[in-house]
């Protein structure tokens, strides 16, 4: 069990602004997210678009936004406190103890537990998680059903020398498929098949004439089809998809099933928490960015209250109110007149440019 | 008289981030500023101190930060819409004209007169102009009495080849001096007499030494004292300070004085202009920034709601929901949802990124 002042849920840049202005505060975070890497879905979504109305960068991108404000809080967090590839799943309020103090254990589906203070919802449009293929009658989650492909450890993949089918018609299935021929061959499945529902795909010029050359070259195949329905074995182990095709329902055997149908955000357990909530959004303050949970505060995508826009620079203004109001709720007798990091000895000293 | 959108008192940082904000939005903006060049206090007052909480800028100084703002707002800000080096001495609200319509007018002490549908005070701590010298007596603006050192013309200057005074102990004082030193002829003063309380400076210790030895080579001298009373000629121009000394009471004569005291920020006729204000704040609505005068808003320093921060972060947060709350009442037919610069053609094309 971690023990922190603050979790912040979601690594997005709301989420490292956060950090960073709890560690210009004097408060140590530690943050939890989905994904595999910072930056939210700025890099999981629009990693190299260009962003225009972020104040004072009049052109960046996600991934060169996500970079500047990991440096900028990298005086307050280190690999130790970052966990990445988690999603919290649970938020125990323990009521017996006072506001201020350890009242809040957050649970993550790694088997991860921090103990904090107060906690910042810093979670967007929720967890960014693989978006799953409809496969209707499916009981249980078969081994062999496998979602997102992940880099290559060296280790030999599950599918190796076998029938690997890979479903989806847009950038992460045809990238999947593409990096699974050069795959080197005691990872490499003995035969590929795509899975989509028509004979086009919604993925880049470039991705989509290597597949289809790669077709043309009998290095594997296309199957166009809906899963009607699945075929398991005793041990639930997926055997077949019926596919409806347009001359009627056939049944396509395979090894492994590979879903590679892109992130899409959930909200999951977040709803479960008691934040009082709107349309999927929690309600704040906007004079504290306070939840209706108190220690609980909610900035970004995530919040809503009157005026309220889904922009990164609001969020950093609301990540900055809420972290005032967080230092005043935990040290309720310290002096809270503004110290500038222009001028203060003791911001320059946390910030290590002293 | 100039009829645009939208009028924005102050050029720091947070009026031309607003600037910024309402050209995406497709209003026009004019901005006017008591300084002679864009940046307000962070220029003013501390150009080259390093910043460090301006989100996804881990450092940046307020020049620097002022020339990124500067860039942003360029496709929406030429310098016929920048005024710099004038104050608005007056704001006049047509109640006839309808709400949206070109109902403020708005007079500098320039002679400029501004007609706009919306304004937006962005003027911090309010306009920052010379300090002045206290001259016990003295009877109206006598032509001799300058504040502020210009940048050279090359045109002579009104004290050249006379005896001026230069009153200040600061840097703006001593890099007066100096820069009066080493004038060409046809601009420099016969002879400069710097005028202080005490034989000590408060400036950067190389502007302080360089004064010292100039004071020492004989190119200039030093006196001390508080001016008690002026003398003047039938004209009103300035003939002899009275400076109380230590020695009692000694007549300084001169042609001319400079006073360099540095700037100060006065709230000036802005206080008069009926927006409900507490503590030279102007009271505003978080979810719009709005005044307490319909299609006044006030952004940055200059305004106060629960909550409020004197930051740039917050300044630029606030603008933006003024610009959208401003676009609303301009547009009430527009349709009102979010634009991204990131996939809006309408917003690249105003950026002229298209």
């Amino acid at each position: 069990m971690i023990h922190t002042d603050a979790v912040v849920i979601g690594a997005g840049p709301a989420g490292l602004f956060q950090v960073f202005q709890l560690g210009l505060l004097g408060l140590q975070a530690h943050v939890v997210d989905a994904l595999p890497e910072p930056g939210g879905q700025c890099v999981a979504l629009y990693p190299d678009k260009p962003i225009y109305d972020i104040p004072g960068l009049p052109a960046c991108t996600g991934r060169s936004l996500t970079a500047q404000l990991l440096d900028q809080a990298s005086p307050f967090l280190d690999a130790d406190r970052l966990h990445l590839g988690q999603q919290v799943t649970r938020l125990e309020v323990s009521a017996q103890v006072p506001l201020g103090q350890h009242r809040f254990t957050l649970h993550t589906d790694q088997g991860l537990a921090l103990c904090a203070r107060v906690v910042f919802v810093a979670a967007g449009a929720g967890a960014f998680l693989p978006r799953e293929l409809a496969l209707p009658g499916l009981k249980g989650r078969p081994g062999n059903l496998h979602h997102h492909l992940h880099a290559d450890s060296g280790a030999p993949a599950p599918w190796a020398g076998q029938h690997l089918t890979v479903a989806g018609g847009g950038d992460e299935a045809l990238h999947a498929v593409l990096s699974l021929l050069q795959a080197p061959s005691p990872q490499a499945p003995a035969h590929i098949t795509l899975l989509h529902r028509r004979d086009q795909f919604q993925a880049e010029p470039a991705l989509d004439a290597a597949v289809r050359e790669a077709m043309q070259q009998g290095r594997m195949h296309l199957v166009l089809g809906v899963p009607q329905s699945v075929q398991q074995a005793d041990d639930g182990r997926l055997l077949a998809i019926d596919l409806a095709q347009a001359d009627g329902t056939h049944t396509h055997p395979t090894d492994h099933l590979l879903v590679q149908l892109g992130l899409s955000p959930k909200l999951g357990p977040l709803a479960d928490w008691g934040l009082p909530m709107a349309r999927k959004q929690v309600g704040v303050d906007p004079a504290t960015f306070a939840s209706g949970v108190p220690g609980v505060f909610a900035v970004g995508d995530i919040n809503t209250y009157p005026g309220k826009k889904r922009l990164l620079l609001c969020a950093f203004h609301e990540a900055t109110l809420a972290a005032h109001a967080a230092a005043a709720l935990l040290n309720p007798d310290a002096p809270q007149h503004l110290l500038y990091t222009t001028t203060s000895p003791l911001l320059l000293q946390r910030l290590g440019r002293a």
